[in-house]
């Protein structure tokens, strides 16, 4: 993977910027942020950026419905690569502004769910006022324009960036809270693989199979597949009509991974393969007893064996 | 049910509203508009309201994070009854205001996903305000403070409470685009079974069983009971560790409800109960072959007299 | 149970005998040897006995099918204890007969089947001669009645029984060949539960159930109950038509094995329960994570509460 | 299949022979009675003769368990053909005989577990002595050697081969029992793909599984397959331990069916292909949705462009 070009969703100093900036391979890249995720997908698709950072995932807020929405539907794109990053919040305000006179604090809305304790305890009379993204309500703050609010609530980058004033420093209600952002791309060479995997679906069910998501996690579950994470997301046509978006241990090129996507594609409506990609910490996966390739190279043969006598 | 003081996500003018609104029992009573679902919910656990109508899914954004979260932690709440409000969107502006003239436009982040289509094609050029509801959108352009846009996405009952001007009409991405509220009380008597009842409750897993889902989602199928919504939410400790929020045909007074709900207790780490209400719709149950209560009753029969001999 | 006239698969010498020789609580009362499992079962249901003992698996022929025909149909009648018996099979003849003279070789067909290694190897030109078992094979050497063959395969009992010389010991092809016998009685007090005991049940499949026994072990599998013993037996209406007789551990009083038992209630034509008995091995049950008695009873609790508030 | 030498369970006027009889391949062939089907089977292995026609199951007794332990260990063999042989039993003696003088009845111990209904209505006094089959017997009334009865229980082709009165017809406990057979050969080619096809295999399992049969039958279950007969039996080893005789729907060169394969010699300690061969009934195989041959090559080619992109 050479790109050269890599979009994010911006504006600068948001979370999602952290993360390229710890994918060593973007390094010597331009970064170029976009206002959402779509814009950056679309563009993406139209080739003028090569890959783009989007969130995926957080362990607050769950998942984040315009990027798994924005994968599974127009023109395939694969994941290629994957980042966590620690989310820290602070509360950032002008050179001069005391903590006690904040009237209204502006961030976005998923920011203000992760910091809702910490306001109800130490300025339980702030107004909330909705913006585009933390970096956006730093932003905001450092410019000429009147904003409707005082304080933001921003990564630390963002409120240096600004020329902020730090009041409150990790403010988040979860310590630990992380954000899981991936790398996409449109599909060409497949990452290599390298024992430490995971691979990426969207499932779309038929409405004529009973059983429905039991049948598709059998589906894994008779391979030994371990899964990481499963979201259920509407077909956006009825209520009750749902797609599920699921990573999984190991890489396409593994055949329990191959037989286990076969059945997939064969039980389901649609099947989107949305990329194998290496773990980013790394974790070889424990393939379960008598799911290796070996095991089924040796099955397979002796099939062959069967049907050629 | 006699509550007599509703609240609901506010303010004036929103779909919650209208679903409250719809609800017949609550004609007589109070109507007590809030900021939040939190708000909403932690002002009923405090009893300073006899019900809640809060919003759960939409047919095109999926949960509704804010409410699956407040109803799974905190003093127990129950679902008492749902409402299904369509969802229309109307672009509205003060008189005089012509369409060509837009170049911002203020909404609730979700209003906003579901008209990207329409605006791409007919304002592409407008920028995107975030507010704190679709109704806060229109309540905005009706007041004296400049709110940094010309116009606002919002229900049809909103612009007429503001006297704002419809420039366009059902302006969603989505034909039938619908969204699922449901009325929360604090546990008390159970609503009455009707035949037609659902049955919502959230899952948490132990970290400590293989299979995970697939073990909980059979506790359902060896007793043939349909699911009608799973989401998956992060139990915000670690990503991957995930609780699952499920509707599923049947009330708590079933048998097959009872003996699912029972399995589901001993496998899980924690199964909260947010109760058995009857469906909007009014369609029965399909009670799966050799799953009515009278199979229940001649099997326990049966087991008695094995028992005692 | 104080029984005191105990029936038994004869005549006397019998591997049965044996087994219930080796009955404690069988010590002080009269034995009745019967021709046929039906014979003896006959008499039991009909009151004449008050127990027979039984053959029904061995570790080399598999299921007895007349036993498991015998319990499955007609008054029902319950296991209620089980002994294991090593088979040792010896090779006798009238005293003076030299092995290499033996030209026809009498026992009942499964010791014929169970020796046919040794036959092979050392008389390979001796014909078989079927007998009504292998009891009766040393009988009829006793007696004065030409019978067609000058040796018997039968116990080491029966050979001394009748004054038989052994000219080979121990001429099984399996070493550690044991066939397991049941006690039966007609329905009446529970063998106590011990936390070592076994269930024997026979299931009849429905005919519109697709899935079929797949559906009837995952009633086992979703309670943690770990199966001893199956057998597939004809329903004896058509080919392809088939009951299970079933050993599971655990006793009818545990919590899991009750709702197992109601389930397979709901989901077969019939189930047949063939009793609840403590293990000849006193090997307690290894009860499976979260199925214990106590976690039935939290869970049930739990229930009650919610249906009640 | 050009078999010029045909084995079967003889002697002359078995049900066995009736079997072969009616398959027409055989017909142009020699006839080779065995005495036993273990004696038959070797001599196949040997290569004395080309195919082996042999009892496998029947309707009323079940499992044949000589045929299924032979087929089950040494060198390999193959089922090619079945055929379904109705099982009518008479009662045959020397002329003269009236049937109220009958003490004695001789016959194979199946076919007296068969006609113990009709015995104990009409001769409840007869003693039963067992023969090697039901044609030995005929064969024995019909020789000058006194045999200790005086009537057989056999098929009517053996009464009349022997010149025996037929003292009552159809004297069978059960109207339609049938037998099957099975015609065994040395792998070879595969019997061709008909549509209407069945296979056979021995599942031996791992000890080191739990889920244990579970595991085995969601093998054919995700994939659709329908089983047609299922018998345990012991692995000789101890009590306990099992291996599962199994006939299935479909042809081994059916995609399903090799996946299914595929998937048990994974799971399997060992799995025995015991041949694909057309049903004697010609009923073609409902293949189950989404499991045609055509869903698995998709499925496949989907799969090798998502691993080539």
């Amino acid at each position: 993977m050479s790109a050269t070009r890599y979009g994010y969703l911006g504006p600068e100093g948001t979370f999602t910027q952290m993360a390229l900036l710890s994918w060593a391979a973007s390094h010597g890249g331009e970064q170029v942020p976009f206002g959402s995720v779509d814009s950056a997908l679309d563009a993406l698709r139209r080739s003028e950026i090569d890959a783009a950072m989007v969130p995926i995932e957080n362990s607050v807020e769950g998942g984040v419905s315009a990027t798994l929405d924005a994968l599974a539907s127009g023109d395939p794109l694969v994941v290629i690569g994957e980042v966590n990053v620690p989310i820290t919040f602070v509360l950032a305000a002008r050179a001069g502004m005391p903590l006690e006179e904040i009237r209204a604090v502006g961030t976005h809305s998923h920011a203000w769910a992760q910091v809702r304790g910490w306001m109800d305890a130490r300025l339980p009379g702030a107004a909330y006022v909705p913006t585009l993204s933390t970096a956006a309500a730093a932003a905001g703050l450092a410019g000429d324009v009147e904003q409707g609010y005082d304080a933001a609530v921003c990564a630390p980058v963002a409120a240096a960036n600004h020329g902020l004033t730090v009041l409150a420093d990790d403010i988040g209600d979860r310590a630990g809270a992380v954000t899981r952002f991936v790398l996409v791309a449109r599909p060409g060479a497949l990452p290599e693989r390298t024992g430490a995997d995971k691979t990426t679906v969207m499932l779309f069910q038929r409405d004529d199979r009973a059983g429905g998501l039991l049948e598709l996690l059998e589906q894994f579950a008779v391979r030994g597949i371990n899964m990481t994470r499963l979201e259920s997301r509407p077909t956006k046509s009825t209520l009750g009509s749902y797609c599920f978006s699921i990573d999984f241990e190991g890489h396409v090129l593994d055949e329990r991974v191959g037989e286990a996507l076969m059945g997939l594609k064969r039980v389901c409506a649609e099947v989107r393969f949305l990329g194998s990609y290496p773990r980013e910490d790394g974790a070889q996966t424990e393939v379960a007893p008598l799911t290796g390739d070996e095991d089924f190279s040796a099955a397979r043969n002796w099939l062959h064996s069967l049907r050629r006598p």
